[in-house]
């Protein structure tokens, strides 16, 4: 058996993250219970954050999997490779936080296989055990390992859903962009900007959210904001800052381009 | 040939399920014909907690497999691996059962590919052999074998099915949730809320039952009811428990999501 | 080579079967002819069982191989494996059967690829021959062996269907199921039930075979028979035995579920 | 480099084959230079036996691969196997037939994939050269060197056809099946039945082969015909003897059996 | 761990490139955040040279990846190759550039599987991590490590385009052909043909351009026009040059081709 | 690295081939450049004959590859093998001729997958590099180095053509059949028939050319009229060897032949 340093997983510092409606007390009584949880919410809205948030605050160590659609179960759970003394099993992330009671947080599982979302059942029931076929292992999960999943409810289609015998194996908190005010706290904050330009960059935000499924896939994330604000801290021109990190990245229609343009003119002439 | 610990498979100790209709008795006359079954129903209704129960009550290894569509029929029966003496045959789960005697449960095969349907041919008619045409071998199944499948009529689909000739070589018992003082029961045991709560969630459950196929692919099942009685009982407020566990992880649709909530709201006000 | 021990394959006792049109003396001057046999017909009517009898009757191994969609021409002819000698070549069924003088059964053969229904050309024409190409050997049959294949008509698509070129390379047995006083002999036989109650069973067997094609893929065939007589024989009580050997493994349709009920209850009250 | 042994893969002994309209002449003249031939006909009606014969009757070796869609380049080039002091070349059998001056017959070209089309050209234009891209070698062909394949135009559909640029390098052959006195005379030769008994089948054959597109994908073979002689020989009935070569095989519907039938019974009563 | 030359990544010389927008500041100031910068715009129109010499004026270590749709991710972010002593672990180019700081450049990334994209999403937000699943270790990237990608929007389509959640987490550039005295100069230093034939020659570039979906995919892009004064700076005649430079390799479509000339007759008589 | 062995590229003697409209200028004047040169034209026209031309009268060893649509971007670069020392790297065909100064020909180039055409961008542009990404290694190409494509502009479909990106990098020539004059002197030389003949045998061919989308995909190629010229050196009557080479292996449309045929005989009583 591989010898795991989980000290590697832990959260070093506190990461910076806005609690706005109690979701910290109701993840940590589902972590109380080893409950598996699926976020769910928008692109680049602190999904991400609140795990490493939660991590750090509950002390348990965080694997993070950015899953995709060519991952495979082995990808996952882990596989023999070829050592001068033949072939050495080695555990994949999930495996590995199963065994040393780590948080597993498998990001945007929607785009991955079936199978790596099968591979998971075992361990979110009344089992909580991860059997590898290919070793003829079974192992037991940690007493603290807890499976944490996110879901974009925006990519959801015919044919990449999570499958209702997954679905109903997770307790589920909604998320969404922060409020205004907490936003362009987070965005002074990141950035060094100012408080006036902060909200301005927040302001613009809201009207191109209100856009969305009218022309636009989704409106502009915190993250862009924040991108924003980094370009005008560093000395360039707020509506040249804001073309390049709000404007350009989210469309190539010339229609569209010109409405979020001028959004950007409202606020800085 | 590798020596396989049977009791490692042994259910330790009796899991908790709630015979309903006979079920048990049926069951085990399959089994005294070593007959193989397959477990029809829908999501979380307790498919694997049955076989589990039964493989305690017959003193049988219980060996499970979680099926999917990137699984071949080398991962259920074995492969090849390459030692420092050369390749060296390893068994598949699949395998293992027929040589130890275990109880072989295949959960939700309809999602396997066709090579692993195929595959347990063999094992369920006259002949109860499985071929391991990859290393010439041909096992006679250990007399205790048998093998148990699950299968979900509600995912069935043109393309996905099991073929006739999968289908007629198994006996086949329905399974639903229990009726809801039996499950109100379950809900209580498993997570120390009191009966009355344990009654209102079940009554919650039963209400999106009905929407199954109006708006809903599945209703909530007892598993995502022990997850809210668990919240409940480490003091989250009902409704928010409820939120978490029975709405948000089924649907994403506004108007759905408001009839759920009013659902919940009609019991915790 | 590999030494090939072909008694492992010899059919240790007489299987039953009952003749019922000629088949054995058809087959005895086909094999004698070492003509490629095609046996076509519905599932579990007694193909698979048939060719076991002619194999223990002629006194030749036998080698059946289930087919299925994802198996490939090495699984049937062979491959070569890692030694700590380097790759040593490891025959498959096929060639085994081609070097021993068996008779291979390829058991479903329209599930399989492409390329392993044109393995099969050179074996089932005047050159009897298998190529090993990937080894670089050219087999000449043994002159006791022959291939034979099943074939389900109604699994025949225009996706899958068997070659002309295929086709035309076998003679062709017609099987169906048995005739109603065999049938109720066969399940008195194999289950132990008096001949009164197997009787009922056949009947209720004839009324679903009507039914194939309007709502039900197959009718009950002789194997699921034998598992309710098998339960009955176990004490369990007739109804209860048909509905779960005749009814629930065959439809979740209401309709077709009721209807079979009816015809089960029209001879066991 | 490998050692090839030629001699296994001479024709030992003259093939049966039947000279219909001066094809021998024309297949000597395109061989004299070396000119890539393509022969075109339905199922059974002798390509393989006219390719085996023209091998014998020139006396180079023949080398036959049977293609298929799943036949890789690799199969027909060769690659690198495992050995104890690491990866050693293995020739594919069109590259041995290169090396050593067989005729290398590719039977169905139009199933094998493109990469398998393709890997001919450099062999059949005025370069005669075969590039093993794996191995950084590129083989002149040996002068006696010719590559034949087979077509079958009944198959060609919009999926799967020759590219123009791979037909355009082949002279073509028509082949049919051989007229009634010819073919009744093989049939006698190869099975054994009289004269009067061959005529019958032949003439049998005749009127399924007016019925191909009409119900029938091909009509009776020449091959098809040998079985029921054999069967005759063997003391089979006739009607049941055609029954199980002439009319099961071919087709599966009602009314087209009836018809073959019929046509059975016009010639043995 | 490998040991990383840093120095052969090094852009050498000064790379030609005509800034015509304040695109180097903007990207500087982007840089000193490391925020990560996608270029968007047509074929050959200066994106791969502009990070180029963004590289050499920052004095970073440049790694380019020219994506394509069977890369996977192991080819960005490396994989196990067997040794004499057993697997040794290699890194890919992504894990290349994260390792020693170097600026790495995807291009066409829309052109990748998912996997690719998916693959950069830890290196592209607050955690600036690369997860080598496959090997156990996670990667903090070197401060100096940046992430650029190209994207040509008309590319666009619905079956390829980039997730939102990965164009968020972006700034992006807009890139175009340069105007007309700049791309004539461009032409003339780089070809040697005189000012007069480098303009005549973007003339031509231009009324091609505006044929840009009126049946051109795209209009002729400042590389061909190099193509042309090459060939014309050889001696060769210019509209000779303007066939085989200009017209032949965008269209194969006759009035199309009629029109291209014509418009190259307009200049060069 | 491996040493490769130029001289074995090298064209031997100078292949025939009849410049027709200075296409020989040209491509020198574009190899000084050492720009990538894109040939597109029918099925044997001769494009291939033209490179291996081109190539002796500069001088140049040339590399062919065949493309086709099985063929990954590794089979062009190389990869890593297995020795008894571990794995050791092997140039593909389009590493060899970077290193050696080559000229590289992918033959039918839209065959190939995409992975295949994008890997070749990095040579085609001022860069002139080819990262071997999977070695770790980024080879510029030697300075004789060139890279010529073929293209067949009658197989472009929707499903199959040139990105536009690649389309690009290319000066383009075309080719078509010779002239009257030319291709009958082409098919005496390369035959032996004498003039007269192979004038009717070009007219027959420039007949075919015209039905080229009027029920023929391509008209005859001189390959094809040289086929028929062998064949009658070698004895044969016109006729039968029209039929052979021109006829038969065109179309097995009745109607088309009938045409052909009487094209043949108006020439060839």
């Amino acid at each position: 058996m591989t010898v795991h340093d989980a000290s590697q997983y832990k959260v070093a510092k506190e990461p910076f993250y806005r609690v706005t409606a109690g979701e910290d007390a109701l993840y940590k009584a589902a972590y109380a219970r080893r409950m598996p949880v699926m976020l769910k919410g928008p692109t680049g809205c602190g999904k991400s954050r609140f795990v490493e948030y939660m991590a750090w605050k509950l002390g348990r160590p965080l694997i993070t999997v950015a899953c995709n659609e060519d991952m495979t179960a082995s990808d996952l759970v882990g596989r023999f490779l070829l050592d001068k003394d033949g072939t050495k099993w080695q555990d994949g992330p999930l495996t590995t936080a199963a065994r040393i009671g780590a948080i597993c947080y498998l990001d945007e599982i929607v785009e991955a296989r079936q199978d790596t979302t099968v591979v998971i059942h075992p361990l979110t029931d009344h089992r909580r055990q991860l059997p590898l076929d290919k070793k003829g292992e079974l192992i037991e999960a940690h007493p603290d390992f807890q499976l944490v999943i996110s879901y974009n409810p925006g990519y959801q289609s015919l044919m990449k859903d999570l499958k209702q015998s997954t679905k109903q194996r997770f307790a589920a908190l909604d998320f969404d962009y922060p409020d205004a005010t907490v936003e362009a706290e987070i965005v002074a904050r990141e950035t060094g900007v100012d408080p006036d330009t902060a909200g301005k960059l927040v302001q613009i935000a809201h009207r191109t959210r209100n856009l969305k499924g009218h022309g636009l896939d989704e409106g502009i994330s915190t993250r862009l904001l924040v991108y924003a604000g980094q370009m005008i801290a560093e000395g360039v021109e707020p509506t040249a800052a804001c073309l390049m990190t709000l404007v350009t990245p989210l469309t190539d229609d010339p229609d569209m381009r010109q409405t979020l343009q001028a959004a950007v003119e409202t606020f800085f002439v």
